[in-house]
């Protein structure tokens, strides 16, 4: 093999498989079909190079591999065929600051943690906090088209990329930093998104901003879900920043998992007095900037809510969740362990159509494991607002089979109706975690037939042979 | 020919040529080698379908046609070949409204007063206002990527556009609205700025905004441009609307244009004693919203300037701007009553690069008819600021020669001069005015050669017969 390949067993299977249920199932009952047959971990472009003209000398398909957090089948062998994994993990170097101009340039391959380290050694960040944050990559987010915790505030991966580097099959494409231009299409939309198919992002310039003096995180109560997402709705137009609006359903489960329950007794006869009963919604919202900045932010945040029957409990609400932001992916394990799985679905729709989506989500997906006798616990939060519309987040709990299979057709079953509801009203098949595996079979639906076939057309331009991540994206 | 075709002389002369400076010398000398052979006045998308195929049946270039506005020549016919040229001007309705979600599809042909009168009926607005807002359409300000005097609120127009529908050659594309999504490349970006290369944009739905209570333009004196531009830096990563920022050459001449001297002698006085001299700047900015608001945003905005040492004399400088600020064209024709030709150029770079290419383009433009023993006027202003970056916008004044080939030549010298003083600093070939003609050869240039080839690409799977548009763009 190549040098910079390595065959070692350990190495195949750290890489073969990502972090979707369908991937908890395949490692946890080792019924794992394929496997990459090596892994590379090369340290330049040079070498990015070198590997993709190996692959497709050798005819060897190739996955390129961030973090390895992917919950759609991006970096999963799919095929009985060779297959090289390409780890970018040692592309983690600062390549240039542009401290003027805001402009930081880093090897596509640096994780969350040591993207943010670096930048605040210059006092700078980027605020890309996908739930993943520990583990993905720069890269990564913007194969993917990710976004984070903070979008509202920051901007998506899309607004933050100003510029790339991608070495593809048929050459490398560069892409400078330009605030904006009208010279055509924007060539960095192709890239993306693109999931692997078009070639390996060795290089991203980042839109970095002065980190702020100081941030807040607080909570507010309302009575309904319909009063929240009003609230939100104008919170969004005001730019003022919400991180997540929990039905009542979501919003009980997290008092439960406080294990608070003297605290949450109190809490419940405090929210009653105002006014807040049952099917209280909690909304999660944030401020950044000088201290003036963030005192102005919260009391117009305050003042809305309130107009809207919300009752503000300020840091006491909001401080929790932000000190568990990372945290929650973790549980899948202790329900694992209890015998359950977790699976986390999303889409985001137009304003017009989201209350009905929520509640149609909803009902599709309880009902949905009733012909195998098993219940489904559903949880549902507003995770993104924009001013056009929001992303929905549904959290599905099932039981597991004791067949490892039949899980998998559980899986499978909530996928396809969920993903069939989100197109009948809309929605977009995925909102944060892109398209993989999980949902290719519905991308025709949003793409049309003929944005499918010109996706597909895209990929035969930068890779004839079709060696680059095939089975993912289209 | 069909029934939609007129083949009126006066008609075909309408729609031959748009405004740019080459526009102007062929309208007014008379030397326009080609023109349509007929123009279509579609009213709906089966009528531009029908269009759309009766080109392609008969071997016919076709010519997408909005408010004809084009400076960069998209409108024109550029070959001895049967030419149709394609009004959307009776494609002018709103088709719906979402005021809960704020998105508006409009037919392509509506243009900016249209638009923002059937939104004013309802309470909202776009707020697209590129200086030729009064012709100019939805349609053409998407296919050619535009910007506006207000987009650094609102947004420019690819921000603005959530979904389109398309007609192009090999069949229809639909662009549903999305808040935002993850599902692979976003196929919106294909058509924004695609010059009518790729098909014609029949339907485009926007996000609107409530209207704003009240709205303010301001004035503010800086000693020097550098000042200036560390203000406006400022500004917009406080998220404070400016408009535009002259050089002191700029400043000057708009200062003489206002026709009142003794008013000017006043206010340089007045300037000295505040320590602002010859080299003084003009910052236009401008704040919208609740009264309380914009009260907000010009307490912020002065804290800025001023300690910048910037004199801000309020409504007073700003106001007379805002009055005159579709009317600056129209100068154009004053000048060249005069016997003087006026032309603009633009780019955006990022901030590290602005100062140089400031200065740069000014010396390049000063010195590009020394040859033929001619003077340039060059004068410069900041016309668009992002965090990242800056719009550079060039108006340059030169004399018109007897022989109206020999004034294309010298705006041929100065367009090539810029461009290529733009190009080898790191800038967009075009920030706001698209390529069409006038900038194609250097689009290579800032696409690279692989994404050059794969625009053609693109190019080859809509229009397979390569019909629509040819010689613009790629």
């Amino acid at each position: 093999a190549h040098p910079l390949i390595d065959t070692a067993p350990a190495a195949r299977l750290d890489h073969a498989r990502g972090q979707s249920l369908p991937d908890w199932i395949a490692l946890r009952s080792g019924r794992i079909p394929f496997f990459p047959d090596g892994v590379a971990h090369p340290a330049s472009r040079e070498e990015v190079r070198q590997l993709l003209d190996y692959a497709r000398e050798h005819g060897v398909h190739l996955i390129p591999y961030g973090g390895g957090t992917s919950v759609t089948g991006h970096v999963n062998v799919v095929a009985d065929y060779p297959t090289l994994t390409v780890s970018l993990a040692r592309m983690d170097r600062l390549v240039q600051l542009d401290g003027e101009s805001g402009l930081a340039t880093f090897q596509a391959g640096v994780n969350g943690p040591a993207l943010e380290a670096r930048l605040a050694e210059h006092g700078f960040t980027l605020g890309h906090y996908p739930q993943s944050f520990e583990y993905s990559t720069l890269g990564g987010w913007a194969a993917t088209r990710s976004s984070g915790q903070f979008s509202l505030g920051y901007g998506r991966i899309e607004r933050l990329v100003a510029g790339m580097r991608v070495e593809t099959p048929r050459g490398e494409m560069v892409l400078p930093p330009f605030p904006a231009s009208a010279a055509g299409p924007d060539l960095k939309e192709v890239f993306l998104g693109s999931e692997g198919r078009l070639g390996i992002i060795t290089e991203v310039t980042v839109r970095v901003t002065r980190r702020p003096e100081t941030e807040y995180c607080g909570g507010c109560f309302f009575p309904a879900f319909g009063a929240g997402m009003a609230a939100v709705r104008e919170l969004v137009r005001r730019r003022l920043l919400m991180l997540r609006l929990a039905t009542a359903a979501e919003t009980g489960l997290g008092l439960v998992l406080s294990g608070r329950p003297d605290l949450v007794r109190w809490l419940s006869r405090y929210l009653r007095l105002r006014g807040v009963g049952e099917e209280r919604c909690l909304l999660v919202y944030a401020a950044a900037g000088t201290a003036k900045d963030v005192a102005l932010a919260r009391r117009e945040t305050r003042r809305v809510s309130r107009r809207l029957g919300g009752v503000d409990l300020g840091a006491a609400a909001g401080g929790s969740w932000y000190r568990n932001r990372f945290f929650l992916p973790y549980l899948r394990n202790t329900l694992w362990e209890a015998g359950y799985a977790g699976d986390a679905l999303e889409t985001a729709v137009p304003w017009s159509r989201a209350a009905q989506l929520v509640d149609q989500l909803a009902k599709t997906l309880d009902r949905a494991l009733n012909g195998v006798g098993e219940r489904v616990h559903v949880f549902t939060h507003l995770s993104h607002v924009y001013p056009d519309g929001c992303s929905i987040y549904v959290t599905c709990i099932f039981r597991l089979a004791e067949d490892p299979g039949e899980t998998l057709a559980r899986w499978r079953a909530l996928k396809r109706a969920a993903s069939q509801a989100i197109v009948a009203h809309g929605g977009t098949i995925s909102h944060q975690h892109g398209v993989g595996t999980d949902h290719r079979e519905f991308l025709g639906a949003e793409k049309g037939p003929l944005g499918l076939e010109h996706l597909r057309e895209t990929g035969r331009f930068f890779d004839p042979a079709g060696f680059m991540n095939p089975g993912k994206l289209f």
